[in-house]
């Protein structure tokens, strides 16, 4: 999937142009920028045009034109994804195909408990349209201010809501699609049923636009929580937290809404550099979870529900110490203990970071034996696994031991993370829980996947893209 | 994809009972005859060999020597398909491959929320074994004494289930696919996020057998239910029930585990026909709706959440008039007003059916011209429709006038299937939202999908089964 794809000249670009019309074909170097740029700064792309078409019908007769002259197209919608998955590559021969412009919300369908939203709507505005619905659309991203629909289908995006939601996958019931060749498939079903045929839809969720691109979608939307409490433990070890969760999931089933596991590490590291930060639980314990669980009823009722967990963690010695909180205020600084951790990190030098996650069941193992890798090949560095205990994906990084080189410590970035996958791999987890492959990975995919599912992908690839179009140099 | 493929002769056939061994390749006519025969007796097929492999080796063999010879192969598990997927046709030249003695499960991880189970599973034997586990595997289809996992994975298989648990694809976290080269691809992958490339597991399901053979799946698992409620509710029209359904997904949101719409004529068919059945509510109502809620806590939980729905459903003027069930026995008597109804149409003479879905906001509409559209067909035709109204999943039945000669009624099937089809595609909808194309709606997918959607299965056929070896004649 390397053969290069040729540079477009001033001919072709002025076709290309025509499409959109002189405003909305970008080659300027200034007005480029901006889509070259990604947020971790590790691709730096070159490209002779970005084209923000206005309609569907734009984007297929995009898509038409670079099929018939063989012109890679890279898709682009917010541009927060962190693999490299929608900047093109340095050949400068890559056309950026901006998303922003189709961002109309066709339609909200309270009594269907549906809302088609187009690729380039912002997740937030989708968020503000199903709640003036009375409605949730329950992805949750860190982003959610600046990411948008089509980027979020094409990386299957994970988030905050997964464990009582589902991924993204799980909140769509239909896509368009504009294909390699041009055509448009109207595939906007609102169905909750359908069996007649292949599953087209979930071929291109996920595929981060080397399928197709994704014009617009059917989302979900689900019934609004009257009420959510939030809870913190300390507890001795990760099979203690999953017992935990076993207990949780029993009691709350998908109303528990969050189930976050950290190491002491981390609760002490935001509580060092984050004004207002505190340990609300007394005396150090080896891990904290974070719970929330959520009510269609009321906050009481959500109480009700965490004091059950509470009560039963209790007698059955999982739970050392905890504590509920009792106002919103209270909740929010809990749930500043979870999410000043990503940023955090950084006071404490250099953290190496993984994407990965496990069978639910194997996370204690996964925590215990990476740890012991990580500290072969940099002794002294310290383990800051945290995250989505109950999905399995565990943030696994790993800050550097205290007064080594940053830069020296960054250097080892391949050796700790090839000891980390190893051990991923081994319990039969992955080296992509959320974020997907993009450029960042597409190395490590021969690594991690059998042959034959290589062969299988690209069957597919061959068979929607045969002229390779279609971001090349991602995924496969 | 209607190239016959050759007959296998006789030294072929004895190269493919050698795989099995002669106990488990059934060559006599008595031995094959339970093979051929499916639940509603409309396709009649032939075959020289059924073959029961015992291991995922000896089902990769078969279709190696299949591909390699160019052999039909029909696979079936539960045989109780109504949709001819699983039977061969009747050219004699297609071996049935029986996935009945892959019957291990081959665990359940209890702490993970998942069962791994081969194709062969019966599906009541999975329920026991999650049961056993106290969790739920929450696919509930009338045949679960005797479909098996790889039958209802291969239909996507909907059921009572849907509404709170979704269909069988949410249920699957992870396959093993025998390939049409008789290479083994293993997907059995227990993780709640994985975004590693693109999405190969919903390819198979819902495939009936014809872009791989499913050997194995991991299956979610659920907590279970600590007690239920059941209501049964008079209302004027199917407006009034789906504003019901508004509220009791608000309330209940997936702890709604049946919302299920019935007209007039369904309680008087049941009420007639079957010993000890009654009408529970005074004086009739044009539609009813019988709906359940589930609850993790407790049958007062749930009957709280039922009383909520119903005072709602009152203070709106929604429901006109209904009652809660205070007991197991009156649950058991509301529920088999529902459950009989598939079976009492048959005493008032023949039934034209339709497995059809629309976007559930779009089911009174469907109700109200389907109505009329039949009435124009064949007048005085009784249309009975009931069922999903949460999935938007109507079967849409039509009972004939009374003293009409069946066999004349039934002779206008194709007709009465035409008229509310035309509507059902009309409203964005489905015409086989459960069971799948198989060989009954194999002419119907081509005028419901655009050519482009044609096309693109053709795509995935030919790049998965290039030989077109796998349940040839079966949807595409």
């Amino acid at each position: 999937m390397d053969a290069k794809t040729p540079s477009p000249d001033g001919d072709l670009i002025a076709r290309f142009a025509a499409i959109v019309g002189p405003d909305y074909a970008l080659r300027d170097d200034a007005a480029i920028a901006p889509f070259l740029i990604e947020p971790r700064n590790k691709f730096h792309g070159a490209t002779p045009l970005v084209l923000r078409p206005g309609t569907v019908e734009e984007v297929a007769a995009i898509l038409r034109l670079a099929n018939e002259t063989g012109t890679a197209i890279v898709p682009q919608s917010g541009n927060t994804g962190v693999v490299g998955g929608q900047v093109p590559d340095g050949s400068g021969s890559q056309v950026v195909l901006s998303m922003a412009r189709l961002n109309r919300i066709r339609e909200v369908d309270a009594a269907g408990d549906t809302m088609t939203a187009e690729a380039g709507v912002i997740l937030a505005d989708a968020h503000a349209a199903a709640d003036a619905a009375d409605r949730l659309f329950p992805l949750s991203l860190a982003s959610e201010g600046s990411c948008r629909i089509g980027g979020n289908l094409s990386t299957n995006a994970g988030g905050t809501g997964v464990l009582a939601y589902g991924n993204t996958r799980d909140l769509v019931l239909g896509v368009e699609v504009a294909l390699a060749s041009g055509e448009v498939w109207n595939g906007l079903r609102k169905l909750r049923k359908d069996n007649t045929g292949y599953d087209l839809r979930d071929l291109f969720i996920g595929a981060e636009g080397t399928l197709g691109v994704i014009t617009a979608a059917v989302l979900r939307l689900v019934p609004k929580p009257r009420g959510k409490s939030v809870a913190l433990v300390g507890l001795k070890d990760p099979a203690a937290a999953l017992g935990l969760f076993a207990i949780a999931r029993r009691h709350a089933g998908r109303s528990l809404t969050a189930f976050e596991l950290m190491p002491r590490i981390a609760i002490e590291t935001v509580v060092r550099y984050v004004a207002g930060a505190r340990d609300p639980i007394v005396g150090p314990h080896p891990w904290y979870v974070l719970f929330e669980v959520s009510s269609l009823r009321s906050e009481a009722d959500a109480e009700m529900t965490v004091e059950a967990i509470f009560g039963e963690g209790f007698s059955d010695d999982l739970v050392e110490d905890g504590v509920q909180a009792r106002s919103l205020e209270q909740a929010k600084a809990f749930w500043l203990l979870r999410d000043a951790l990503s940023e955090v990190q950084k006071h404490e030098g250099g953290s190496i970071k993984h994407d990965v996650a496990v069978p639910q069941a194997s996370v204690p193992e996964l925590i215990e034996r990476a740890g012991r890798a990580v500290e072969k090949v940099v002794p002294g560095c310290r383990p800051f696994p945290f995250g989505h205990l109950g999905d399995g994906n565990i943030h696994y990084n790993v800050t550097q031991p205290v007064g080594m080189d940053k830069t020296a410590y960054l250097a080892r970035w391949d050796d700790v993370a090839e000891a980390v996958h190893a051990i991923v791999s081994d319990l039969g987890g992955t080296v992509s829980a959320e974020h997907g492959i993009g450029q960042l990975k597409r190395g490590l995919l021969r690594e991690v996947k059998s042959p034959l599912e290589i062969e299988m992908m690209q069957r597919l690839k061959t068979a929607f893209d045969p002229k390779g179009i279609l971001n090349p140099g991602k995924v496969l």
